[in-house]
Parts: structure tokens; sequence; C-alpha cells
């Protein structure tokens, strides 16, 4: 079963990706490579988990936020290459969280986003991750997570963000 | 035009790359991606940017950190490929903010370092990115930033410091 | 001599690689770019370096809790590709030390990682890399090191964690 088909039997819908809240692109490919930019607890446009893991959030609501950051990484990785069963693996996670400097659980947090990729990958959803405490991220969210991951097939017309023009040709992932 | 002609357009003189600080090189090449060392806000070796954004330094003072580390990173590119002009995109970019626990503006003071790669390279300088706050940054920087950048053509002879000697043939990307 | 010989010849014995603490696995191999997991100072599933560094622990314990890291990160490559002979470059490595936030000496810190890396590979184990420091660390590790490795030849059969099945044959780094 593809990854496209497991969502829906798992009932997943896939939110708007949010818009980029600067200058930067959703996701870049190079080679079989897609780059995706940090991600974080938004729906609707809006910040849903915001505050420290361990003082304003419990580890349980860091996981929803880990969850929900996974369904916009996910809804942005279909937005480039147009289907997720282009996806070949995750490959490399770096999970950030936003919590006390006494703070020790962050694997538990991040396993909110790593359980929902083996939920829709199975074992191609296993990746190398690394897990961390930051000082602080951006608009006070309580987690981000950016991602690589490996794609299959010929690069798609247009990377990047919906109000991006297309990027030159040579940085659209032709064979190298 | 290229990416060099349009920095001589904009009247950017590149500065000469800081020595690195410790055991690494500026960038290292695999294939046709160049992994480029974190780097700071640094003019003739000295630190131009100290403290944290949002105490000591305004936003506007973490920009111009910002944007002084994109040309750092520049010139460290320069120095790995010969010539900017081999650059064919800016894939990826980790933005680190040495600022206060409730600073929330980090992607503002990125957007210093990533205005200026849209800037030199047009819609190749648009990239995925996370910008994030640190607890501390080496020397007490406000700003460090690395970046994966693609590249095209061979590989040239000397990677790294201009101390090193070359790194061994095999890994100097070869056609893989 | 190989960095396996080299590894006898310094008389370095490597760790068993410590299990995941999590939804992960330790390294993922895409093309020729192996990924590894952050790591940490740990021995027979013990962390021996816990604290902030510049105040639980001094800058030479940091180098020390680096260091062991690093034999970490070593036996996770040759788990993955059953021997370090088959590493062409150290290419890429993000350094975190959980400190104070008026520490300055994140390189210093991190070089008891990267001189162990020249001590195995030679030239070959220079690499581009970021030092930084981060508010917190999973378990209140004081170190935490991941890293991208340019690696030789073809995929072996068995990525990841020892208890984790073997990804689907697509994820495995066949060619492209």
């Amino acid at each position: 079963m593809g990854a496209e088909a497991r969502l829906k039997a798992l009932g997943i819908e896939l939110p708007v990706p949010p818009h980029p809240m600067a200058t930067y692109v959703h996701a870049a490919r190079s080679g079989n490579l897609l780059f995706v930019s940090g991600h974080g607890p938004v729906r609707s446009e809006r910040i849903t988990h915001r505050g420290r893991v361990g003082h304003d959030l419990t580890i349980e609501q860091g996981q929803e936020a880990a969850r929900l950051t996974g369904l916009n990484l996910l809804a942005s990785v279909r937005e480039a290459l147009g289907s997720l069963d282009r996806v070949r693996r995750i490959v490399k996670v770096l999970g950030m969280v936003q919590c006390t400097d006494d703070f020790t659980e962050h694997p538990r947090v991040i396993n909110g986003f790593s359980n929902l990729m083996v939920e829709v990958f199975g074992e191609a959803g296993r990746h190398a991750r690394s897990a961390v405490g930051m000082g602080s991220l951006p608009f006070g969210m309580s987690v981000e997570i950016e991602m690589i991951v490996e794609v299959s097939g010929a690069a798609v017309r247009r990377l990047g963000t919906r109000r991006s023009r297309p990027p030159r040709p040579a940085a659209r992932g032709r064979r190298r």
C-alpha cells in the first residue's frame, strides 16, 4: 500500500501548507534529496502550540505539536512532489523543542512526529534523527522540525512556495 | 547575468574568508553538494556583532549580522569553487540566532541573509530554511548560519581551508 | 593505512552502539551519503557526561564527552557499513553543547570530536562543521553530535538499528 493510500486508510487529511513566514521556500530539491524547511504546529495559518514544553505544555501536548508539525511537513512534501507516493524514504530529521533548560525528554516529544512517519511510510518512515532543546523558536512555537527526504522520479515543475516563480532550470534537480 | 557579475553590479565586495577557529574546514563537497560550515558576522578576523538579539542588539542589527554572515559564507563558497558562477542553487540553510528566551522574530533576523542570497543568485538563491534561537554561540556571536549549496561541474583541487592539505582524491567529489 | 587499521594502531576499541532511545535509527543512507543520528557521551548504555559545560563540567570534560560521542558515532557507522574502511570522508558535522548561556568556547569542546576524526581518517576526517550551544539536550547530556559521511561501494543489507527490519529495497541506496 502506498503512502497516499495509507493516509486515507488512517483517516488522515493533510492541512493546506502554511505560507512561508519569510524569504524562503517550503522545500528545495537537489538530485534525489528533498530538503524540507523547518515547520511548526500550525493549523489554518495559526500556531496551535506555543510556549515551553515542561512549563507551559506537558510532554503529551508536545507530542501533539510534533505530530501536527509532521502533518504540515507532509503537506509541503506533497506540494513539492505531487504525491507522497514518490517518497522513497524519510532520511534525516532535526527535531527541535522549545523547552525549559532542565527538560530531558526531547526524544519522547519528537516521537509524536517519528511515529507518524512510520504510520504513513512503514519501514521507509524510519529515519536518522537528532532531538534537541532550543532556547527559543519563531513566534513562540513549542516545536520546529526539518527533514531530508529521498524521492524517486524526475523533478516536477514547481518547487517551493505557491507564491514563488519557478526556480531556474539548472536548479530543478536536472539529472546530474 | 551570473552571480559574480551580479555581485559587481550590486557593488558588493566579498571579505577574505576568516580562518576556521578550530579543527575543521570552511566547506566540504560530496557529489554536487557543497556543505558549508557555520559562519558568523566577522570582518577582518574580528566579530562585529556580539550579544543577544532582543537585548543587546535590535532586530535591525541582527539582520546586519545575518547579511554579513552571508557575505562570509559566499566568500568561503568562492574559495571552494573558484567562482560563485558555479553555484546552481542555495538548497538548505540553518539560521541560528543568539537571542533572549522570549525572542520570536528569528525569521526576520535571518532574512538579512536570505534576501542577500536572492539579490546575488535570483530565484536560485531561494532555499529551504530553518531559523531558530540558540542558547549560546561561539565567542558570543549573535548569528551563526550554515548552508548546503548545489554546485555544477567537476570538483576543484583544493577544498577547505587555506591551511589544510588537499583531501584524499576519493573524497573530492569524484563521480559517484 | 585504512581507518580500521589506524584504529587498531591507536589502540582504540569502539563501544557497542547504544540502542536508539526512541523511534529512529542510528544511521540512514541515501546514495553515497550516510546520515548519522545525534549521538551522545554514552558508555555501556549509561550517559557519562551530564550537565552544562561552563558550570557542571570544565572545557576539558566537555572535550572528553565530545571524543566519546565520536567513538559512539563511529560504532554506528561501522554497524551500518560493516567497516570504517568504507568511509570516504567525514563531510558535515553539527556539534551541540549543553552549556551556560554565557559560554563561548563551543569550538574547543567539539574539537574533542573533530580531532578524533582526523586521527582515524587523516585528511578525509576533516569536515565542514557548526559548533553551537543548546538550551538543553536529551537526558541532560552535555554534548550531542550528528554527522553526514560520504561512503563508497554498494549499500549493505541492513541499515539502522539492530532491532529494526530492513528498510524497503528502494530506500537502500540503489543506484538513483
